[in-house]
């Protein structure tokens, strides 16, 4: 998740752990020039792409999770609004122009100190095609949602509150916290 | 907001940017030991403490914004939930112990790659007191709030909804994008 700090990425000392003055935690601090080197959650933004009644799912070509179905997302990038960053991964990864519609879910995942963002997103047309990062790109009715591979708890549990919303007629937006999944401590 | 990264927080050699292959954006690599070195937008939560009719403002002792007045919020860090932080900043700078209620508020901040999120909370007691952040913590009626002495435009926003909706008897979720305010480029 964060890369080791060993040195000073500011002036190449190597930097120890300790709490600075004022502070309560462990910080990568550097004795030679001052730096404090700061580690804060990852945030991944992304959304559930519908046409018409089906909902488009992404088989991952890379790791974690390696053949497995997700939603579209990804790390948000400097720069970005959540919203680009939703887009931007649909496009990335599913080559999908998506109109994108109101947050649905936003998950805090602290095992992993990540925050997951997804919207809702409409798809004008059925034209989408894999990405760099996908193995495979498909529509999928709710029926045939393949569940039992699905990458990760955070795509798990929105598609479940989409369908069961869809369903119910409601539209609502649902902030909750995630624990690690059966698969183990990746969200 | 992210420190410079001149060497490998790894290796310690130097870094140079360089757009890594299968990435479509500059990154600092390291040469030497192949380390990628990503920079990411950092999460903000905080909450508004209300008690009665009244909201909990804290006057910053610390800059950006040293003097002026804002609700308690500050940087996620590593292993918490966003409801979590929310609620440690609120100890922290106002010594305040928050029943924290749903999400209000939740801000992209392009310009300074953050992303802030704000709270529904109330206070069982109207107990608080300056934590090491703050010069002063007061509780304010909505004539009394010192619109032309807020520390951030997220504060400006946050508090202007939540009067709004409490006028109206209403509550939502609010997602929005926003621009540099008029102190400059700090959220």
């Amino acid at each position: 998740m964060n890369s080791p700090i060993n040195y000073c990425p500011q002036c190449s000392e190597p930097v120890r752990q300790a709490i600075p003055a004022g502070d309560d935690r462990l910080r990568h601090v550097c004795d030679a020039c001052g730096a404090i080197h700061y580690q804060n959650p990852k945030v991944i933004a992304g959304c559930i792409p519908v046409f018409g009644e089906q909902v488009l799912l992404c088989r991952r070509a890379i790791e974690p999770r390696l053949g497995l179905w997700t939603l579209p997302a990804g790390f948000m990038e400097l720069g970005e609004t959540l919203a680009e960053a939703a887009r931007r991964e649909a496009w990335e990864e599913a080559q999908v122009e998506v109109d994108l519609g109101p947050l649905f879910t936003l998950f805090s995942l602290p095992h992993i100190s990540q925050v997951y963002a997804f919207f809702h997103g409409r798809m004008a047309e059925p034209r989408f095609a894999a990405g760099e990062e996908s193995l495979d790109v498909r529509l999928f009715h709710e029926h045939e949602i393949p569940w039992e591979e699905l990458a990760f708890e955070t795509v798990r549990r929105t598609l479940q509150l989409y369908f069961s919303e869809r369903r119910a007629g409601i539209c609502g937006i649902h902030v909750e916290d995630l624990a690690p999944d059966r698969h183990g401590p990746i969200g």
